[in-house]
């Protein structure tokens, strides 16, 4: 799938926003280096000088362990300095500003920030004021980029493309940064979106992103290649959208059943942490087409590609060699 | 004490849940490490390459300042790198269980999780599910194995040995791992271990792990070798077990005038934080007998020592040398 | 200003509780060392082998980001391994005391502990009862000697000395270690501190430190040049003290036309967190008059000299070179 050799090609971002800023080309290149990234993790010494006095700040203003976790094992096994700052013990606290913060983070040299902020957009103010590559990792309802890339590497892995594909995505759109870069990103790459859920969970307009809605999840599953569960965000939304979770479980949990309208080698994939018998039920998120664990590997494998672009990618190493 | 050269020996453990799970020459193994990695932590460069590009998780459901600072020193002493998930910031609040932690930290390559969990028995339940080595920083009331390696290791560096000791444990039996993992630590190695305390902290069926439990507290101490005083657990227990604080100190607390009926060179221990005044009269804790601190200073030698012998043996490097 | 050649002189310090311990030398080598460092922030590679091997633990006992880090990032620079432990997850929660917690991570081997405190004087209670560098990183109201240091680096860098210089300092003087340490710092250096603010936040007897208190803001401001504004804090003191934040903006805050009062090359700074609007208008912040980034680039300088000087200085190794 990837060319390597178009010898022209160079990845020019400097922050990574969302899915919505990267070209065909850019996604390639991005899963081509984490494909070249992935084995570290599996070696005895898990390491790499790459990213060597670099300074990495994990920046969160809303809660996270995995994603957090994943972009600091990424940024320390190629030799990062990394530093996290959680909201609760920020300055924030004492009212400083997003912008404030952002100008006192940069006085202090860092390489890159990685950003999880509850406002939409918030990524790119943050990058406005600072020299420092930005890395969004969830704004708001808006993207959850390296979520997109970890998902279209973890088909990639498994469908050996993205074209062509039914790609079927079951829940709370609305609430769903995931899904929004997931939805930009498949489609960009040729795959076709399903889109499925409540009403108060599909989100007006969807479709100008290239998705399609079905009334039904049978239609959205139906000879589907992926089928993706998302989170009931209980922490960023109003329940009343929903009569129950149990209801929710009964028309909208991903069941073997249901996956027998998906292709025989469909895949199930989710983003976690999942909510076990609401959005899938146990024997499907742990059965043999669950993909949900190569998702968390791969997120390892996309978050060292992505730093490695941002900040590592003009000195001239290759970064794979061993520390 | 311990015999190096029966050349058929080998730590064959991958977790440790436990004393319980290791035999005599495995804690001789295990307390002969300790004293070769003790070193390091006096030296200028207190740093060694063993560990280097292997990835540990502190994973600490309940709150904890000095294991899981010693298990992090340990293994930053070691190169290794370690990453530290507490439980206010983690998935569980979004009610992620035990088993789904586990599975999702295991899809990033992790070498090593050390768990503390409010639940016994928690770190078999997380090792049936993932490769990494685990160790038990404490579950429950059941055991927490690196305490009692660093109390025996204290114990043996004072008494040359720990067979035919008289240990004197005093205080909550029924709520302390520690106390479980002394008991059956001492036990097998020798020494017999006497307790005392207020009836409703003296767990029944006791003796079967093979303590003697003593009507009062002087019989305990009575020609004892070493005399342990445990901390009043108010976090974990229903105060209402004992009057109060006062009367406890009264009867329970170790003074230099109930130490007259321990041996002329009884050692006192605490596993800390001391409540003074209450398990223990500050001048005893700061006195001559006291090796608490020396107990917090085995502490990383132990945990440098199960580190590199679950996750750093095969690597056939002695792990000495300077980093 | 600085003179290197004195070749009998030393840094002799082992802890670093305040600027009042400090000789106008001390200083003086402090800054140079300093200087030294902070090209090394500027660097590809931020990374030098200055404290490998070396044990910093950041003991936090109220929230910080800004000084938390700094701290971090110094240790890290100078490739130390560093720790944090914050007064929520601290073992004080446990009832331990400021002394036990000492001895005990003392007993860990660390070479240095960073300290703050809501208690005036803790660092050096602490450094009676350790052997490792303690570093004051803010005591209650008594001194923050870090950042003194790093607001007299700032003005030595725009003005090219301290000597003859008016340095303005307005705003809650009383509960501002900040405003000690330069009080105490500028007057050592031959530069005159005057002092405005609401008479409720003077404390009695300033004077005595060599400052001169000004009954208007416009008597501080005039001539200066340097207006620092101090930073209300919500956090630490009792609203009643001034009328109303409105209030206090209107006759206190910096504005643009009070600066006209200053000389014409006049830098603004504040230690931040600001509140913009209240002790200064963002104009004047974001003006180019500001300096307030450079001080917090020159703390991470600082605190690298600092840490180098009380743990890094006997290693016969300038700590230059690449790592």
């Amino acid at each position: 799938m990837v060319n390597e050799l178009q010898s022209d090609y160079q990845f020019s971002h400097k922050n990574i926003f969302g899915i919505e800023q990267l070209s065909v080309q850019d996604i390639e290149h991005v899963l081509a280096t984490a494909n070249t990234f992935k084995e570290i993790s599996s070696r005895k010494i898990k390491k790499v000088p790459t990213l060597r006095g670099k300074t990495i700040i994990n920046l969160f203003f809303e809660p996270s362990t995995r994603t957090r976790l994943s972009f600091e094992i990424a940024g320390k096994r190629m030799s990062a300095d990394t530093f996290n700052i959680s909201a609760s013990t920020s300055s924030t606290t004492k009212g400083e500003s997003l912008v404030d913060t952002a100008k006192n983070l940069e006085a202090m040299n860092p390489d890159a920030i990685i950003l999880r902020h509850s406002c939409s957009g918030a990524p790119q103010l943050l990058a406005k004021h600072i020299n420092a590559a930005v890395l969004n990792a969830g704004d708001g309802t808006h993207e959850h980029p390296s979520q997109g890339l970890l998902d279209m590497m973890t088909v990639v892995e498994h469908k050996g493309k993205l074209k062509g594909l039914k790609i079927a995505i079951v829940g709370d759109i609305t609430h769903s940064r995931v899904a929004m870069s997931d939805i930009i990103g498949f489609s960009k790459m040729g795959a076709q979106v399903f889109l499925a859920g409540p009403r108060t969970f599909i989100p007006p307009h969807i479709e100008k992103l290239g998705a399609i809605v079905c009334s039904t999840i049978q239609e959205a599953i139906e000879g589907a290649d992926v089928v993706m569960a998302l989170r009931i965000q209980h922490e960023r939304q109003n329940d009343s959208l929903i009569p129950s979770l149990r209801e929710y479980a009964k028309f909208y949990g991903i069941s073997n059943q249901l996956l027998r309208l998906a292709k025989d080698d469909a895949i199930v994939m989710h983003p976690g942490p999942i909510n076990r018998g609401v959005e899938m039920n146990p024997d499907v998120a742990d059965g043999t087409r669950s993909v949900i664990l190569d998702q968390v590997t791969n997120g390892v494998a996309v978050r060292m590609a992505l730093l490695y672009l941002v900040i590592g990618g003009g000195n001239n190493d290759d970064g794979h060699g061993e520390g």
